[in-house]
């Protein structure tokens, strides 16, 4: 693991780092807040997980979390949102498939397989490595995310309700396989078989598993991409169907823009701490 | 004045604009967050002025200055760092002079005195702009700004402290006449005369001039530049000899980048209130 960069930030520390990824078989970046309760003890670690063409800088730079991290002492961690400069053909063809875009699946299909396991890197490799360099407690996890990051961590939660204990999201893609964006992912990534998809979706993964706490989603009514990509209504009919508890407030005239999440970070974050933090 | 994007953020409005000026002669851009005070009357304004390589954006994407603006009811204004894409010679040359680099000053010398009128475009045309534009009351202002920008708020402030109510900085170049970046921009931009130079010299000017209110100043002890281009003891030992009240806080760790910004944003803007804000 090899510190980039690093900044004093509300008296904790945002660093960026580089590491061999085994999983991903390439190099990755991710970037890691360490709130000032840190020096002192493990501290409770949330993961952000963000949009496509995002890298691990934005949530850090843009969304305004550190006030908040560094006041409820919460390690705040983003992976990148995908692989980058793997090799693999036509990675940088598209916005919305390859690099920026790895969606957080387990690639299966070719030439996607061989580095696009994004979700295995978020779920185990990430935490191991963090777990590994930082003064975190690993039975204190949480996870949230935007847009596609949303969709990624409802998923990593549902998936893994042992290893988290929080989710929230900003704009998720709730049902990526009624989705543009979803199908073309998952299509490419998973190939054809629809039923390998089901994995990757949370509006089917709550018909089969039950989150132990009431998942958090803040949604911009002003969002372009609210009826085409996300309609997140779709997921709270879901939810509501086998009595999964969620919070799902329409934010009136909010964008799909870090603005947006900039606007209710602090409740995500107070959220995340009340379950995390002692 | 024509509007490029607009995003809800904490109940009021960043939008970013452009429109024709006739300072520099050439389009210019400028970002305005309004806080949700201003739709039931006009309020403060506070300009934000950035640094070396910054445009319009950066500030709003960066600071997280929108939460605290949006409490205190502050109307935030962030002009570009310079005119852009003008043909002038070498502009785009170097990252320190020219295109994102325009130092704040009204150019006397060829090739820049055509467009390089930062100077005149942030004390008169934007103000003049922004009263017409948007709910202001131009009787309240602030500035504050960061490096370069924090070179050009103290000279602002300095210069028409009829203008200004109040001004801070973040890291500011105190004395341009003798560091590297000042002394490069001022021989191209105003010529060879040093005597010229001392009108944009916060350190010149406070022998001959006074705020009205103490000044608040900022700098991180392990900013790469602080002794280089910074050295902020210089101004604080010219306002000592003259009796100017001024703040300077010399914060351990922090470095020269937003991170240390968005630490001390809500300081800044809480200065500004208390001088701006009935």
């Amino acid at each position: 693991m090899k510190l980039l960069n690093e900044s004093l930030c509300f008296g904790g520390k945002v660093g960026f780092y580089s590491h061999s990824s085994s999983v991903c078989n390439t190099q990755m970046k991710f970037a890691v807040y360490q709130p000032p309760k840190a020096i002192l003890q493990p501290v409770p670690v949330l993961y952000f997980l963000s949009g496509l063409t995002c890298t691990e800088e934005n949530f850090m730079v843009k969304a305004g979390a550190q006030q908040f991290a560094a006041k409820h002492g919460l390690m705040l961690v983003s992976p990148d949102t995908s692989p980058r400069s793997t090799g693999t053909s036509d990675e940088d063809k598209d916005w919305d498939l390859g690099t920026g875009a790895g969606f957080y699946v387990d690639a299966i299909a070719q030439p996607w397989r061989n580095h696009y396991q994004m979700y295995s890197y978020v779920v185990d490799e990430l935490p191991a490595l963090i777990h590994k360099n930082f003064p975190v407690n690993p039975n204190k996890q949480g996870i949230f995310g935007h847009s596609m990051g949303g969709h990624g961590a409802l998923v990593c939660a549902l998936r893994n309700p042992d290893r988290y204990q929080s989710v929230s999201a900003f704009a998720p893609i709730v049902a990526p396989m009624q989705c543009a964006w979803g199908q073309k992912a998952f299509s490419n990534y998973l190939g054809s078989d629809q039923t390998l998809w089901r994995d990757y979706d949370a509006t089917e993964l709550i018909r089969k598993v039950r989150f132990q706490r009431s998942i958090l989603i803040d949604q911009g009514m002003s969002d372009q991409f609210l009826t085409t990509q996300l309609f997140p209504e779709t997921f709270e009919k879901a939810c509501a169907e086998v009595g999964q508890a969620l919070t799902l407030r329409m934010q009136p005239g909010y964008d799909h823009s870090y603005y947006f999440i900039a606007t209710f970070i602090e409740d995500h974050i107070r959220y995340h701490a009340s379950i995390l933090c002692d």
